[in-house]
C-alpha cells in the first residue's frame, strides 16, 4: 500500500516535517504518510525507542517506519534499514530501534549508503530529508533492501543500555521510569511479559499496590499500576495526573514484587 | 471516498494518534485520515462537542468522524455510531455529540458491540484503538450500521447539561463562555440563530457593545462580539487576545440583550 | 498528483485546520494534504515567509501551497495565487510570499476573486476556509489560473521590508535574527549565496567565529555558525540551544565579515 510512518524530534513549529514529506512525495507520489510523533524530546533516543516499538505492530505488513532522532547528524554514525515481521524501519543506528529489536524476528539489515538513492546534495544537518526520507520512499515503492547498501549483522546494531531490567536477590524485578505520556501516566521499562499476575508495584518509594485491570478499579485520585497499551507496566492516577501527583522523575526505580 | 476524521484528547507527544491510524489502515488501507484536533483538554467533553459540531458540516457526505475523549474508558459507558445528514460519528456515549445532535437529523443509531469488528484483544485503556478505530474503518468501507451492533433511540443518547442557554425575565439571553481558541477568542454556547441583529453583548460584567461583522470593525486592541466561524457568538479583541485582555474564565456568564 | 500543502498560524488546538481540509476534500476528494506548519506565531508574516520558501522547493511540480497567516482578514487586502517554477502559492497578499518570490521565476499571478469558486457564503473571519482552501482545491484539480480572477503584476505584490540585508562601509554584511526553530537554532535573513567561504560571524555582539560545516565541528556546548537547511545563515550550539544560551532576540543584528 505504500504506508510510511514518521517519528522525529522536530516539533511542529518549523517546516522540517513537511519537507521530509515533500522529499518522500517527490520520489513516491502515492505514499500514504502517517505521523507517529514529532514531539519526542530533542535527542531522546529512549523515548523514540518506546514509541516506535509501541506503534509498529499496529500497522499493516509492508509499512516503512522512518525515525529521525539523530543527535549524531553530521558524524559518522550509520543510517540503517531493518526488516522484520513484515515491517521495515529506517533510522540512524543510535539505539532508537532497541525496544522494537527485542520483540521482532529480523530478516534483513542494510547500511543505507547508496548515493544514487539520496538527495543530489546531502546536507550535514538534515539527513532526515536527504537520506532517510528518500530511503523510506524507495523501500515503500518496493525496492529490494539490498539496493540501499551493504548488509549488516544484527549484533552490530546499537542498543540502549537504559532498557535493562534486573532481578534482585529477593526475586523482585527492578526497572525504571522512562518517561510520561500526555495524561501524566508514568511509563516504565518493565515488559508486562515479565510481570506476574497480582504483582505488587512501588515507584520511587511510593507503594502503588497490586496490579489492576483498568483506571476505574481504584477511586478517583488514587494511584494504580496496570498493563499499559504499549505492553509495558504503567503507573497512573484514576482521572488524575501521576507525573504531577507522585512527584516521580525519569530514571526513578520501579519495583515489581510477586503478589 | 473513505474519509475518516479524528478528534481526541491524546495530545501529539505520544504514539496514540498514529496507532489509531494504523488500526484504521490495517482494516482499510485506502482510508483518507484527517485530524480535527488532538489537543482537546484531557477529558473535556464540552470542548470536543463544540469542535465536532463545527467541523462535521465541512466534510463531504459519507465521512466518518471518530471521537475519543473518553474519561469513562474501562467502565460500562457505551460506544455508539450515529448517522445523520450524510455524516457518521463514532464516539463514547458521553455527551461529545451533544452540539452536533442539536443540529442534525438523525437517521440511524447503533451501540457498537459486535465483537467480530473489534481488535482481537480489547484493552481496558485504549478503546480508541481497539473499538472506535475499527468501527470507523468498517463504516468508511461501507459496512451497514446494523452490522456494528443493536439499534438505540436518540432520546437515550447522553447530552451535556452545560450547553443550555436561558432567557431571563428581561428578555435577555444568558449563556456562558465555554472556552477559548488558539488566538484567545472566547467561545460561547450562544447559537447565532438565537442572537437578534444589533444585539448588545456583555461578558462577566464587561460591556462589549453591539454585535459587529468583523475584527476590523473596531480599532486595534478593542473588544468586540461577532458571529464566530463555528456558528456561535464569540468575543474577540481586534489584533489582540481576548482571553488575556478581558480576564474571563470558562464558565463566566455571557449576556445578549436586544439592540 | 494533487498535493496541497498548508501553512497557517491556526495552532492545532481548534478545528480550523481540519475544517480547511474538509473544504478542500469536499471539492477535490483525491487531494493529498500535507501540513507544513500550523504553529506560525499568530500574525507573524515574516516567519511564514521563511517557512514557505524553505518548504516549496522540496515538493513535486504541480503542488499547490496554501498559506493562511492573515492579520488583515475582513479588510480589503487581496488574496492572490502565484505560479512559478512549477509550484503555485495561494495566500493573502501581505508579504508571506516575500522570500519565495526572491528565488522563483514567476509565470502567472491572479487576484482570487471569482465568486463561483468560493464558499456559497463567505465569512468575514475565516477566508482560509471560504476562499483559500477552495482556490487551492481548484488549482490542484488543474483549473487554469485565469479562471480564478484577474491577472496582477509581480511588482504590485506586497513584500516584507524586514528581509533586507545591507552591506556596511567596511564590506561586512549586516542582517538580522528573524526567529528560532524548535531546537533553539537562530534563523537569520542572510542568504548563504551572499556569505563568502570562511566568513566570520557575530550576533548581537557575540563573536561566533568562522563558518563551519556541521554541528560536530565544534565541541558540545559551543556556539557555531553554519549554512542552515533553509539556505540562510544559522547560529546554533552543538548539542545545545542557541536561543537560550546566547540570549539573543528576534531583530538582533548579525554581522558577516570576510574570512
Amino acid at each position: 500500500v505504500g504506508i510510511i510512518t514518521l517519528t522525529t524530534d522536530f516539533g511542529l513549529k518549523d517546516e522540517y516535517v513537511g519537507v521530509m514529506k515533500g522529499a518522500v512525495l517527490t520520489r513516491f507520489p502515492e505514499a500514504v504518510l502517517v505521523d507517529i510523533s514529532h514531539q519526542i524530546a530533542p535527542h531522546d533516543r529512549l523515548q523514540a525507542a518506546f514509541l516506535l516499538a509501541a506503534a509498529v505492530p499496529h500497522f499493516p505488513a509492508g509499512t516503512v517506519h522512518a525515525v529521525v532522532v539523530d543527535p549524531g547528524v553530521g558524524t559518522n554514525r550509520a543510517i540503517v534499514a531493518v526488516r522484520g515481521d513484515g515491517q521495515t524501519v529506517v533510522a540512524p543506528d543510535n539505539g532508537v530501534m532497541s525496544c522494537w529489536l527485542e520483540r521482532v524476528t529480523v530478516d534483513a539489515i542494510v547500511c543505507v549508503t547508496n548515493p544514487a538513492l539520496r538527495a543530489a546534495t546531502v546536507s550535514s544537518t538534515f539527513h532526515g530529508r536527504d537520506i532517510i526520507a528518500p530511503a523510506a520512499a524507495h523501500l515503500a515503492m518496493g525496492l529490494p533492501m539490498t539496493q540501499l547498501g551493504s548488509p549488516m549483522r544484527e549484533g552490530d546494531l546499537h542498543r540502549l543500555a537504559a532498557l535493562r531490567v534486573r532481578t534482585t536477590t529477593d526475586g523482585d524485578l527492578e526497572g525504571r521510569v522512562v518517561g510520561s505520556d500526555h495524561f501524566g501516566n508514568l511509563m516504565t521499562n518493565v515488559p508486562m511479559t515479565q510481570v506476574p499476575a497480582g504483582a505488587r508495584v512501588s515507584v520511587a518509594g511510593n507503594r502503588i499496590g497490586h496490579l489492576v485491570t483498568t483506571y476505574a478499579d481504584v477511586s478517583p485520585g488514587t494511584a494504580l499500576a496496570l498493563a499499559g497499551s504499549r505492553g509495558y507496566l504503567e503507573i497512573a492516577v484514576n482521572q488524575g495526573n501521576a507525573l504531577r501527583q507522585l512527584r516521580v522523575q525519569q530514571g526513578d526505580p520501579v519495583t515489581v514484587s510477586p503478589g
